[in-house]
């Protein structure tokens, strides 16, 4: 295993502490338990936005903490779920007395520990809002869930879930953003290499040199199947027509693009890959109006990406457009 | 060889083609010779800055091109440099009447074509200045190169360059910031694996399961040491001590420090190198009081890092901070 670590179980501390010194005027980092909040929460008369799961995926959740986004970050050990205390402690540093909305990616783990957390926060009186995402048209359940799996949809879910909070929406008006997020979204990703877990200083997964996996999860979770590796140009139908034709989109649509990294693909193959979607979108009659391109929601050192669409309206775009201040993303702050 | 790609031979090209697609805000492409200018190109009576080099180092340097920072870029082959001609037509479509800086990272390819174009831009009647970028302290001369490699700092110089032509200052005052940054910045490199050249089908170097290249180029050229591979902490006190003792970096300096990825590593890694970058500066009496950490100039699927240091003062302090608006870089607007 070659990775710039000390000890593997020291990762996730090791770098909050990195990010708490890199960072001080975004956020403030909490160790025990582990979470990261906004550098001035909480935000008096705010609802708070936050989310958390598994590290290994950087800089989702950590990176978008911050003005515009999210109000605080939980990260579990890498690839495992936070804890219940975790998500509590954090939704009680954050609340500025407007409520927390919990944005939740589907996985069982995520799911339940969220559930708790939201329990044990509503019986302290707090108002506690939870939003599941689950964008992944790739399979109906999964090795860690029941159901969709949650992936890209919720980089561009807290975006816009942040924006309304921060123009002073209730609670009731962040969660609907957020949901409405959810609906309008479909994702789904492939590899083309595994990761390797720090724990366990192995790769998740075997590929032959000449095979990849369509429809892989952010864990390394199987996918819709094995294949010998293809061109830039038929991953990205494969992937591209998988969700157009779920939601589906339909001609007139305007979207926002996202093509994201899962971490070990270089930058330059991502926008190879942008270029086939943006051909493919323009095709059937549909305008990408935003568009990110980048490693927003990774599985450490995975080659490979994914592809979010979100079908925009007037308001989404404007909400999108908002200012934003985070290590990850910002956008006019 | 495993890459998101159609044909080796179209990469850069298709690339280009997904950031024009992806970025009209910020940037219109030209395919032939291929270059990126930032939208509203040329900036009357603004200095010009431009930059270039082989591809494969995403997002330098057509990620950096928009306000505040390039007025243009000349990617190359993929570790290849620009030829004269491409940073010529580069030079006439950004040249607002006000000069062109040419920021050069120092390879002999580069610093060659770039020489050629300026003396014919200069031909035409156009003010141009060249800021040599050579900043790695790892060794004298290399295998593209004589005297010292330029890196990191090249991002950095670019940045507060920018911001100097943005706010109106003369050709040869941009070209004194740029001169500036590099005189104050130093840095060096490491890397965990190969990366491998889209053309080339197969990893540029081998390195052991158990090996890293401490000092390597942004091309795989070699470094100082080939050692077994140590802990995040013993690499970061051999590539910090060898910058901090090189310029020499002294207490109460006050420096931005850059941790940058090669490509491959991820976020959570680079954090890890950057909390032991703070605690090493903290210990010798220098304050870091501006940060940047991500793959901001990459060896393509590289893993490893680099690091870099600048001495700042209040002035750099302010252009640092200055509007930029570029798909990489984003600050203010």
């Amino acid at each position: 295993m070659k990775k710039l670590i000390n000890r593997p179980d020291d990762v996730v501390r090791e770098a909050l502490e990195g990010m708490a010194a890199a960072h001080p005027d975004m956020l403030r980092v909490s160790l025990e338990p582990a979470y990261l909040v906004r550098a001035d929460a909480p935000v008096a008369g705010k609802v708070a936005v936050l989310s958390g799961g598994g590290s290994g995926h950087e800089p989702m959740h950590g990176g978008f903490v911050g003005v515009g986004m999210l109000d605080a970050a939980c990260p579990g050990a890498v690839f495992t779920s936070p804890t219940p205390d975790q998500v509590l402690a954090a939704s009680r540093a954050v609340n500025g007395g407007a409520g927390v909305l919990h944005v939740v990616k589907n996985y069982t783990g995520d799911v339940l520990n969220f559930e708790l957390a939201g329990e044990m926060a509503k019986s302290d009186g707090m108002a506690v809002e939870t939003v599941l995402i689950h964008d992944d048209v790739a399979v109906q359940d999964s090795l860690y869930t029941a159901g969709r799996r949650g992936v890209g949809v919720t980089v561009l879910a807290e975006k816009m879930a942040g924006a309304a909070a921060e123009e002073g929406r209730p609670l009731s008006g962040v969660a609907s953003v957020c949901r409405e997020v959810s609906e309008r979204g479909r994702s789904m990703g492939m590899a083309l290499t595994s990761c390797t877990v720090p724990a366990a200083g192995r790769p998740t997964f075997d590929l032959a040199p000449d095979e990849m996996e369509i429809g892989i999860g952010i864990h390394g979770e199987p996918g819709r199947t094995r294949t010998e590796l293809k061109t830039a140009r038929e991953i990205t139908e494969l992937l591209a027509s998988a969700i157009l034709d779920d939601l589906p989109f339909a001609r007139g649509d305007r979207v926002l693009a996202f093509v994201n990294g899962m971490g070990g693909t270089p930058l330059i193959e991502l926008y190879v890959v942008y270029r086939e979607l943006a051909r493919i979108c323009s095709g059937r009659g549909i305008a990408i109006v935003r568009s990110l391109v980048g490693p927003y929601m990774t599985s450490l050192e995975m080659a490979g990406c994914s592809i979010t669409l979100v079908r925009m309206d007037d308001e989404l775009i404007r909400l999108w457009d908002a200012p934003v201040k985070t290590p990850a993303l910002r956008v006019g702050l």
